[in-house]
């Protein structure tokens, strides 16, 4: 997370409001209520609200023209101060009070009256939802990055023909295509994409003309602002308006689940990558060595990656904790909402493309992950074969499970036991029963929609393909 | 939550696996593993798939019709003793087993051939995923008949032109509407309503069909399966849709920022029946009075419901917490994932009534909250009071702030000060001052959309009744 | 989570309160307010502080001696009734107004005079913490009986000589003892004893006599209710006994630590149970089949167990969400603490027998463990032997790993590799260095405190030991 | 949180390891995996602990003792470089690699001895616990800098003698002495504090002398660290030792408790200085205004501490969710529990002394407190009359209910009801009733341990003073 930290400011404070107030405020008070550190990467977003609504004071009779025109210059102007590098005083208490202190340097006292029907409720919310709608935008070409990654080794395995053992409660279950085990996570990411996409539509409500909690009472043109701001809809009471952080939470729980997903996926990778399991050989770029231990090759990133979903949940639980039990209308506790947020979306943008990163320097090792398909993995195809031959199912499971413990006992493969052994463990075995062992053939069998199977793994990539496109 | 317990389980289990197992499993190992308790209210959503399950296979094949159709008046006859009131016995694992030995006992060994292509990984998503549709179905109901209540408050207290002071920091700001109050409660209902139709749409996702992770190895007709059990998509990927609990998590989280609402809500109403805001009366019927205190008249269920959303989180971070890290394919972690969601639908089927009950029983003393509209709150209108006659707002601010502390510190209200001394905080007041100072007049004001203004307030209003329509 | 529903209950309810109420509460409150299913189980605990109440108003000349003591035995009477099976009315809102029902019907109504100078509040947070206190007895035992499994393990592997790879990263890292790997999941279950012992130390603060919120208006031995109830302390002050539920709170976060630790450790197992890795060999007691896969030995007491921490801290996220931002004094909203204190607790009387279990019947293989031991993970041997010939740790990790990668590149292990290698990656090697590269070697040099090496080893096989004595 | 971030890092990373590496590492996973920007402040506690290795290696024959001395003064030299204001450069992945490379600096290669027998795992797992026993000191200075402060409230409030109203249910209760009020907020800080000196001691097990995993494999006294680090014992097992975060839970979960406790304060804080309640009047310093509304006093203060709570639950629900389910040894996830830790301290260091500070400002209105006194309060004291007459308790709970409601129903307070009424609800009533309808009697009357009466408080301010005294 940016924060820019400012220990040690002295300086009378800029305020937007002091005039009943006797003393200074405390610098503990002070310390506590600064954010510029957290929210000054919201200046654009400020700067283009407030240049909305400089045009909306003007349309509403406000205002006249020259002024407007001033202030959209004056604003103009210190965007490009603050993109030339312009730091905040110690005084800023927050983004919005340095743009005030650096407005009225361009354009002096008329500075000032920007703040007509305007209070810093409506407007931090304003801006912090068009900061969330821009984020989405973002992390949704981050996330297609990494879907793109997977489509690449899904389409490289599949043309191999690699096949390897799927896993229930990790232990080996069924043969699968390993193209078909990549998109499992694929997919994943296709639900996250829609959450992230629903959480900017929830964004795009503009708060901006419920002032401090009752609404406008200038004629302002909230229709225009939603126009000129690229919102999708006005929101539709003020009080709700002012302390309404339902688009907060809903992208960060798009992220929690994003990060729950990216858990998935690094944990197997770490699995694969064991000398162990041996699936996956880690690219140097993406690993780190010991300081102690010469031979290692961490998978750091993957493992940091597994960590970040517990992270995107403790800012969750933290903007959850801090909404329960709120009184309505805007109180000072929903400051935090921005460290929260921040924090989940620049840790995914690190997260992001070094997992993207670290998965595509993977190399799959095919011929480990064959060795790996023992004839025990076939035992439902041996009993879908004892089913095809009129045995019920239960029956089957139970014969099958006969034979498979005659072959853990005796240390041989199902694939190796004489065929005395099928038949007394089921008189409808037949000699045809050692096909049904073969690791391909059971993965041809399961080839309906969203299966393992040839045809079904080839809609599917194409599903994927398509899926990205878009 | 419902919970049928079942201590000193100790008959032999009824088991839809065994054959490769030497000997029993350990009551330990029964006691955590045996769900029966959480998952027998499934049975309804078993039955139907099953059902559904018997003419695809017949469909694919797989079984001739007169098999399938016995399948089906089977199941049909182990739910009509269901639905008598049929309960598990002590050595049913989960409620599919136990359906699994009704429909034995119904139709015999045929039963076993249902099992035919199909997993209990499968077919516990496929059960857990028609669950939740219906409840979301039965929770926007329930959220709907709370709205009804706010909106019929809110319409009698706009017939009666009821004022209040809006809050911000919990001080008194700006008044307002009574009705905007109450609907500024209104609007995060409607939210949480398209939330939950979201999580029903992430629901309604077909499992079935997926097998225990590779896929159907029969030609199983998924579409028919879709169409058949009410499902929008067929899932695109076997290893995916048997570990996939996106949906449980949506609706958690929909619930979570449901019962957040209300947590807000309860403390609103909570605060404004205390003796000292006095704007609530509470109704004898959602109070409870005190063991020892004999002129207590307790809020009992706002305050519960102000507790139910970190219930409604704590489900959440289980649900998640669980997610984290999980290899691909199921794992029995995944099985705890129906408490969670069973607790959480069920508290809030105690809550939303209860609140809907209280809050319509609430009595609102208007007299009190319009005694509570001090001048001082008039002190914004003040201000635009002089923008309107060219000052500018920070002048205007400063000027204000002035006259607020003079008034404070002299013990007069701002309506009751002499003009002498606002001509001396600024020489644009004129002596039209004082009507600037009335709460009427201040929220006729007040009229953009979504303001507490009277045209902005009818608008509202019909919004929220056309909402509630849909 | 033991839970008694009561549906549908329509008998007018047993109340301690409701002199000043017009009508009844309405069965939607009276839905969300009943806690007897949750709190039924404090009945022995409520019976003993009534009796040693009774006591103290006779003591304190509020009730004659014989008034006191036909409360003690109507409430023996009841305690009778309780342990014989009696159930609550669907009346009986709590298990306070059950008991006070069953002693009415024992004794009339001097039953009502027991209510003098107590109040629920003070009342349900005692026999809560009697609750408490007796559960971490309990959980100590169950605690103690994992750490003897682990023990019994360890001893057994070291006896034997077993040697395995320790993991850092999941990557092999350097060989250890099997034994010296089996006690670090014993310590953490020392610390969690500590956490449990602490958490019982906090709940033993006696809150009775505290009345409602201000205290007892009647000259209540507080001591000698302490002393008779086995407290350790009294609370300090009225208001803030009524509400402190920071005893709950610590035995919750003992207990999400203690789910921690254990799944860790069932995580473990879990992956050196898979073929793969291969070191365990789980007991058929504690693993089940599969529906569909007839060779499948899951582990599901250990997944269940790896599940139960996000529970835990689920329920510790619902009592911190609840108290959040509570005014002082008692609010309803803390009713809730007991449910989640109860779900913890529950499951975790599940889940340490079964994990116990579970350890118990697993089979070490120590072969495969020793064939997993390969040279590479003797690199820091290698380079701590070049240190020792008067390299810097630095030099000496170069080399080495630069010996590491030419291994890799050849596919040949690190002590097959020709001295002419060693000579070129560092000229301080000498003709000894084969004996660097054994694996026991490696772990008797490892003999500090804490180490792997034999002294360590014994000496911590002791202290554990001792520690499991306590 | 401080964070120092060094965006555009291009220089080749100095690295403790790599000899086995082919490429560089990817920029993505230097981004993701660089720490220096958290753990920076470690830097006096990696000197501290360095420079003790460096004693240990001479003490152990691996070093001669000119080698360690050296290595002392160059330890001391980077210090003083550090304390100077020397800043990480872009290359520095952590503060360990930039200690190193200052090292190397001053007193060349010898710099790499220090890393013999020594890793990354138990070094930063030892500086950690260094840090945190560090900052549990000065958490308790704090802590009892708030508690101080409510202390001299509580002396002030009693020697005015100054009543008001508890509340339970947020409904008045009983009048309480305001000290009594007020120092309910004191005792759970007392927990509090005994929370953190636990967590401290938790802390202070020393990890060093454990290496990467297994053990040092030189003959390090790890006694005489111990003692010249100031821990209290060692870490038993070496594998547990570099993966046990149980203290940074421990100091997590403390500080949410605390926090907790803080949202209670602040919450009464608030309310009391609404207009409604009116018993606090905010001090200037610890208010802010509105940018909009000129007469707001804002309690920013009070709020932000509510809302701190959910941060510190927050830190802790994702280090907990880091930490379930890891394999044994260190991983790559927990380097992130430091970010947990610093983000929580540090929040806790902005909130204690701005809560202490606003605290002292706010001045308490003992007479607004007076006047809520309604003799409906009375109400329990009432029924105590009528039991110290002879009645049950619960026959008189019932005859003050129907008083209450014919005081509610004529709008005559309880002491303005004619004696005709009391004689009608109750035959004990005498003439006398009048007395116990008064505030001050009540509270008197409430003088056992821990109530409102004069002795128990006096005893309890003094308990109070002797608690902050240690």
């Amino acid at each position: 997370m940016t924060t820019l930290k400012l220990v040690g400011a002295t300086a009378p404070a800029h305020k937007l409001w002091g005039g009943r107030f006797a003393g200074e405020t405390a610098p503990a008070l002070d310390a506590l209520n600064r954010s510029i550190g957290t929210d000054f990467r919201l200046w654009p977003f400020d700067i283009r609200l407030s240049k909305a609504w400089a045009v909306a004071l003007w349309n509403a009779g406000v205002l006249p023209l020259e002024e407007s025109q001033r202030m959209e210059r004056g604003l103009d102007a210190v965007a490009a101060r603050l993109r030339a590098g312009a730091t905040p005083a110690a005084s800023d208490e927050d983004v919005h009070t340095m743009i005030d202190r650096l407005l009225h340097e361009e354009i002096g006292d008329l500075a000032s009256k920007l703040h007509t029907g305007r209070s810093r409720n409506d407007q931090v919310a304003t801006a912090t939802r068009l900061w969330a709608m821009d984020a989405c935008a973002a992390l949704d070409t981050a996330i297609r990055g990494l879907q793109r990654v997977m489509l690449e080794h899904a389409t490289a395995l599949d043309r191999e023909g690699a096949l390897m053992p799927a896993y229930t409660h990790l232990q080996r279950a069924q043969p699968v295509a390993a193209a078909h085990w990549m998109l499992s996570h694929f997919w994943p990411l296709d639900r996250d994409r829609a959450r992230v996409a629903a959480a900017a539509r929830a964004a795009a409500t503009l708060p901006l003309g419920s002032g401090a909690v009752a609404g406008c009472a200038y004629p302002i043109s909230r229709v225009l602002l939603q126009g000129s701001l690229g919102f999708a809809r006005l929101s539709p009471n003020s009080i709700d308006a002012v302390s309404d952080r339902d688009f907060v939470a809903e992208l960060l729980f798009a992220l929690t689940m994003l990060g729950t997903h990216l858990s998935r996926l690094a944990e197997d990778l770490i699995l694969y990558g064991t000398s162990e399991f041996g699936f996956v050989q880690f690219g140097d770029a993406y690993t780190t060595g010991s300081s102690m231990m010469p031979q290692k090759r961490n998978p750091d990133a993957l493992e940091l990656t597994r960590g970040a979903a517990p992270r995107m949940l403790g800012d969750l639980v933290t903007l959850l904790g801090t909404l329960k039990g709120l009184p309505s209308g805007y109180n000072k506790d929903l400051q935090d909402d921005k460290r929260a947020l921040f924090d989940a979306v620049d840790t995914m943008h690190l997260v992001l493309p070094a997992t993207a990163g670290a998965l595509a320097e993977c190399t799959f090792r095919t011929e480990r992950m064959r060795d790996a398909l023992s004839s025990a993995m076939m035992a439902t195809d041996l009993a879908d074969y004892l089913v095809r031959k009129g045995a019920t199912f239960r029956e089957a499971h139970g014969a099958v499970g006969r034979l498979v413990r005659e072959s853990e006992e005796t240390g041989t493969e199902l694939h190796s036991l004489p065929f005395k052994s099928f038949a007394a463990a089921h008189p409808l075995f037949d000699h045809d029963v050692y096909e049904a062992l073969s690791a391909a053939a059971s993965v041809e069998r399961r080839d309906v929609e969203g299966g393992t199977g040839p045809n079904a793994l080839r809609d599917q990539l194409e599903a994927a393909r398509a899926a990205i496109a878009q």
